[in-house]
């Protein structure tokens, strides 16, 4: 016993030192700020999760994608949810709401078809990637090569698909490593002079369902049609081939790719009472595939973007700083949406203080991911656990109280700020999220109305109180990157409010 | 402590006293019996999960349904596939291999399409229900009417479906509870006079697939097209009703019903040493619905029957009774298979000392489920696991050792025979086997090779004891039922082999 009371200090020592050398401690006046906004976030919770918000954001989403449907860039449908939705917030009292004109891809899927001839007659589920070619009008038939990976293909068949469909069955990943397939693949084919390439759909999980997504091309290699087969139809593929069948198919794909349109970012806010140019931004995207209805990528983040600013609004609930809620457009096939705003706001990038988004589902609410500079050597989100002086975790109740130092995105988007503005996503419970992106079962029933209602008021409450904050996020650029100065700090106090969280 | 010690005696002569009166105690001599097979059983299980049949039992099916496809009741594909299972059979030495006409129903799904016109324009996934009549050929057009149950239609909306398409929107409770509206749905909406019956899928869990099945007509009630929707379109159609929106389906359903075919019930047999007229039955179906390949349904209970023949062929394993494979056909569209068989071996039943089917997935095996005649109040399942003189489970290698006396059927064909021969089906891990029932997602890819082989391994291991031991499970008719004079003798034999478990 005596020896472990001696030791026990000593133990306390280092860990302040620690702490005090990276300058961890907060302030009593910073802890004491955060905690005075717990009235003001139960408030916020209470209304959405239970009282006159309780179920609006499912509700709203419902009648959105009911009315729509799909809405893929570029077309009538995306268009027209635009404009209800800008009359929408309007008609919720949402401040400033209006449209910002950019230019987005038009490609539109015709019909398409597959069959297999040999060694059984069947149909086959397909689904062109975004941005493919077509096929001929009588379409393409040929044998199919399955490889296993990339280099599979370039070491092992690089003299044998000349005239070929290749079929991609890959090793599933995760989704960050394998979409690679879909991008990389059919330019990898064409190289050996393949005639059209068939990808695994990029999932984890298959109830035959085909996935699309964006496929790309390469300067000076030939565009072959680049299609996505179930995991099913991979496997079954590879089976085959393992035994020596031949395997023959025939492809119909009509696409057609048209000029830029116009399409509109849709913006709208709630001004800061005291420095209404100062940001922080709330958005997902609201623009889908052209399959399902986009219920869950991103109905749901932009639903609990808008939705925040009618909670706040309704709420009387008005920060210093002004919360803006973005819906990108065509954020599906190459983010034109968000790069059209970023040129058009360059100059005003410096009074956003923290943007965020939320386009891996709205499951669960878990509590927030973040991206702060380019520093790596913070401290552990263990470590801030660990402080006593932090207890009171504002979004307890709704026990979202954990926060993650992403080590990659953080929402599609608006990775295009990560090394320039503070940036955070919804961490959330979405671990089947790829069980459905990109496919026909994107629907509401992927959705929660109990689930969405947390994270609308985690995203209100996130937003409001960094917005409200006596002192802006601090931003200290270097040759370094941002934030190698004073990025404790931000990182504990995105910590408490962001996450407030455990 | 001491009253304690005082009333344990107390408590275990009543215990004993229990057992004895309902003859729940084994002989020695049975239990020595039983004890004799491990030797047996471990080479089984050796042989076909670790050993020459390892992962066999995938690969043959694997290359069965890549080669066939859907097998649908007479159809050419199911034709053809019997053919070759009976020459496969034969090439393993399989003995009297034979098929057994009988006539089938053949019903045959044409072009189908729906299209929701009203609110927005959108195709929609359907199925026709096995045996349902098409719609005249320019299709119907109609606005549709929600119901969420029998009652709610009857009671709610007998004057308000005349001419209108009625969906069922059921809460789903459980297979065997909610397919009644696949099969009454459609008589009930008839008779108020609705065109057609949108069926929500009868699944616990929906990635927008199309569950198709049987469905029914009653005499005197108008035929109209029964059509199985997805989970999603139903609470679509749900929601846009209980906005007052108008709903209205163009639906074009062609379907074509023929007179009986012949079809054939596919049969081999390892047979007995020393009472060949004696026969324990495995079985599975053969036929399938025609969308998927039937891999899980019943693809794998087929196959590990007919392969148990195999297993024990190749190892020089021959039981003294007959031990029999029969894999029938026609299951999914009225059981003609099954039928026909019972019609046409009536008075060999009074040998069929066994009969077991699996039909309910193939997933992990966790032992055998039984129906043991009608007497109900038999020990449980504990009182014979805690007896202490029985510890050596056969299956036990496997970890397949438990014994669940059915509530209900075990196996859809061999129901028939529930009252008047012992039945048995696999205990399996199925908490998913609805999401992927009468889908295009019931693939290869449902199934797992290891655990093909463990079901493999008890299923030839159940078959081949049973067959062997000394005595006949005893049947004893009484008015009463069967089995009610030494129930106990039967289900502590069966869960010793059965199960063989714990």
């Amino acid at each position: 016993m005596f020896r472990i009371t001696l030791f026990l200090p000593v133990l306390l020592l280092t860990v302040t030192f620690t702490k005090s050398e990276d300058e961890c401690n907060l302030s009593q006046e910073l802890i004491d700020e955060i905690r005075s906004y717990q009235t003001v976030v139960d408030k916020i919770i209470d209304a959405t999760t239970n009282g006159q918000f309780k179920g609006a954001t499912f509700k709203e989403l419902a009648t959105f994608v009911d009315k729509f449907g799909a809405r893929l860039s570029g077309t009538r449908s995306l268009e027209d949810s635009i404009d209800y939705l800008l009359d929408l917030m309007k008609s919720y009292g949402v401040q400033n709401v209006h449209g910002e004109d950019v230019q987005v891809p038009l490609w539109v899927r015709g019909n398409e078809s597959a069959k297999m001839l040999l060694p059984r007659e069947t149909n086959l589920a397909v689904l062109a990637l975004g941005g493919s070619v077509g096929t001929p009008d009588e379409g393409i038939e040929a044998d199919v090569v399955v490889v296993r990976s990339l280099e599979d293909l370039h070491q092992n068949y690089s003299n044998a698909v000349a005239g070929k469909i290749v079929v991609f069955n890959y090793e599933y990943i995760r989704y960050g490593v394998s979409v690679s397939y879909r991008r990389q693949g059919p330019i990898e084919a064409a190289k050996h002079g393949a005639v059209a390439a068939l990808i695994r759909s990029v999932t984890d999980f298959s109830m035959n369902l085909v996935h699309t997504g964006q496929t790309s091309y390469e300067e000076g290699v030939t565009k072959i049609p680049a299609v996505a087969i179930t995991v099913e139809d991979a496997n079954m593929f590879q089976r085959y081939q393992e035994r020596g069948q031949t395997v023959r198919v025939k492809l119909n794909i009509q696409t057609e790719s048209f000029p830029e349109v116009k399409s509109r970012n849709t913006v709208g806010e709630v001004v800061g009472s005291e420095n209404p140019e100062k940001v922080v931004l709330v958005s997902g995207h609201l623009d889908s595939w052209d399959v399902g209805v986009g219920a869950m990528d991103d109905g749901g983040g932009a639903f609990i973007s808008w939705y925040s600013l009618v909670v706040l609004k309704s709420l009387g609930i008005v920060p210093k700083r002004t919360v803006r809620a973005v819906l990108w457009t065509a954020e599906e096939n190459g983010m034109a949406g968000v790069i059209g705003y970023d040129a058009a706001h360059k100059d005003e990038l410096k009074d956003f203080i923290f943007v965020m988004e939320s386009d891996e589902g709205t499951f669960t609410p878990l509590g927030l991911e973040f991206i702060a500079g380019k520093k790596r050597d913070l401290h552990s989100h263990r470590d801030i656990e660990d402080d006593d002086s932090i207890s009171n975790w504002l979004l307890a109740p709704i026990n979202a109280t954990q926060a993650v130092r992403s080590s990659g995105g953080v929402g599609s988007d608006i990775t295009i700020w990560k090394d320039v503005i503070p940036t955070g996503s919804l961490l959330n419970d979405n671990g089947k999220y790829f069980w459905y992106h990109h496919t026909k079962a994107d629907t509401m029933d992927v959705l929660d109305p109990d689930t969405l209602d947390k994270a609308t008021a985690l995203w209100a409450s996130v937003a409001y109180v960094v917005a409200d904050l006596k002192d802006d996020f601090p931003r200290d650029f270097s040759d370094k990157g941002f934030y190698t100065i004073p990025n404790v700090f931000y990182v504990v106090l995105l910590s408490l409010v962001g996450l407030l969280l455990h």
